[in-house]
């Protein structure tokens, strides 16, 4: 057998998307909502999953799922697709759409898996990049759009691991000079941005992305789904699996929307945490930090990223080392987490800091 | 926005793979297995949950659940891709391979999923037919290998919707023939036929697809893997999604490996009734019944399957009509359910073939 004869060329060429463990009490490094589901909740879904045939497929497609879906949302239930994860709905959009001859363009830096899965499933990509300020240059994507016509624009807003955001107008320019697909992942939304979805009443090439895995704090169940016009849906549809969503994950997703208030509240605290952390960062000398509509904060120091890195991790504590992304060469990413983590990671780059100020 | 502009034209061609949905108290319609995970093993799953932080991502990659289903199985653990249902695998592998130029043998009838994602992702679907009982020509297959060399074969053995397995010195000649990849879907292994794991030492062409939803009976959990060689295992991990399989799937499929011996049981009770309602079947005038080696038998009355399909709905019986497959247009399915239900099964059958004997 040989292998060349028998994988894609761009999946051979392409590296695999990994990630390297570390173990730490403290985990900052996976934008992963520091909270867990509440006991009473967890034991509401383990009495509907007793009495629950395990046996049993899930549905088919699962319309009372896209319906309570589509009622969180205020979106039309035709128009939704669940998936594990919202990554099942970027692989499926890209699968439905990317061929030899077809383009995916994306701003980098931002999420690795747009690329590689547009890779992988046999588009080109074209990489536009922020500004320095980490901003979107939203003429130069509307130029590139127009002058090369992506078959899709994947757009993270709030986005990562920057914490940028699209505003809804510069949103609606870039739908207005497709004659593609712009798809607005939008799994930080909670946390802030405007929503995008009252303009899937205007754009019938939108496709919005949302997550249970960071608000909801639902990441270790993988649910997420897209919402766009009926016709988009119908054809994303056609490449996903099917029973894709198991009903174990679907009845948590549902009673967090049922509890949706009380996970609005850990919202709103995770937001003033990013807030007072945003502050106390901005005040330590060495330190540049951006803006971020996200639960997450890039940042850097005088040392390397990977000396950075490596120091939180002896204090303890881990965040992400994203210098591999384009621009990117100098910075680290936190997540926000409790109060009394982010103090720990506080406490922790001030001591960084002072060292560093002192090697100098 | 031009819909054919942006979706590739295979798939706009192809029809979503649907599935009509019926309510009857006895369900032998979608290969389940009727017995459900005993309570005692749910609760340890609870447990387990219980204590495990839900907002917290499962793991990148699998790799303690990957080493579990290698010790299981008996094959090296960097062989081993778990996913969400073994389709995920099967997504997975034709998104590697698959592109223009590129084709997929398939042996109809066999399960809608092989030739709907081949084409989605781009490759030409070969079709080959099986013998008139069913049985598998493994000659003209091995001719049309060596003379079209697909990227792909799939084999399904068990095959679904037949029943139809190919021995191990067959799958082997169609490895020793092929320059690509030859995949055997296995997810009805336990119920009969061989193992095709000892092959994976002679040829790092084969994948074997392995699922925990039928014989180990968790179809709404949804986990399947597939094991092949580390280089091909590598590659296929490329299109898989990261998080791909949730912390609860794995913890209850890791539950049914520690209690193996107690679903190898039920495996054994739904062998005996496969074999119990295919001697009554057999036995009946009107009514061709064709060996099987999953948990399902097809068959065919002197009516069409549309009315044979209604009648047992009248009766709160759910079978499937495959009369929708390549050859199998006077065709019914039906799972070997409990003995109970397999009862209510051959009662109604009796009725229906007595009254169409009658209606001569």
């Amino acid at each position: 057998m040989l292998i060349s004869n028998i994988i894609k060329r761009q999946v051979l060429d392409v590296a695999p998307y990994t990630l390297t463990l570390h173990d730490c009490p403290i985990k900052l490094n996976q934008n992963e909502n520091p909270y867990d589901i509440p006991p009473g909740i967890k034991e509401e879904i383990f009495d509907l999953a007793r009495d629950r045939v395990w046996s049993r497929y899930p549905d088919f497609v699962p319309d009372a799922f896209h319906t309570l879906l589509a009622k969180h949302v205020d979106w039309r239930a035709d128009g939704v697709a669940a998936g594990n994860g919202s990554n099942e709905l970027i692989q499926a959009i890209l699968a439905v759409t990317m061929e030899p001859g077809a383009s995916l363009l994306v701003v980098q830096p931002t999420f690795t898996l747009y690329k590689l899965m547009g890779t992988v499933l046999g588009g080109t990509v074209i990489e536009h990049t922020l500004n320095t300020d980490m901003t979107f240059n939203v003429e130069a994507i509307t130029r590139s759009v127009e002058q090369q016509s992506p078959r899709i624009v994947v757009i993270c807003s709030p986005n990562n691991p920057t914490g940028s955001v699209l505003s809804l107008n510069e949103l609606a320019q870039i739908c207005d000079a497709s004659s593609g697909l712009v798809v607005v992942d939008q799994a930080y939304v909670e946390f802030g941005g405007d929503s995008a979805i009252p303009l899937l009443n205007v754009y019938d090439n939108l496709v919005v992305l949302r997550t249970f895995s960071k608000a909801c704090g639902l990441a270790g169940l993988r649910v997420g789904y897209s919402l766009a016009s009926a016709e988009i849906t119908e054809q994303i549809a056609k490449a996903k699996l099917p029973y894709n969503v198991d009903f174990f994950s679907q009845a948590a997703a549902t009673a967090v929307i049922q509890w949706w208030p009380r996970f609005h509240k850990i919202v709103d605290l995770l937001i003033s945490e990013r807030e007072r952390v945003f502050a106390e960062m901005s005040q330590m000398g060495g330190v540049t930090v951006y803006r971020s509509h996200a639960n997450f904060l890039l940042f850097e120091t005088l040392s390397t990223p990977e000396m950075v890195f490596g120091q939180f991790v002896d204090r303890g504590i881990l965040i992400r080392d994203v210098s591999h992304y384009p621009m990117l060469e100098r910075m680290l990413r936190v997540t926000i987490g409790t109060p009394e983590q982010n103090d720990a990671f506080l406490d922790g780059l001030s001591e960084i800091v002072i060292e560093e100020g002192n090697a100098k």
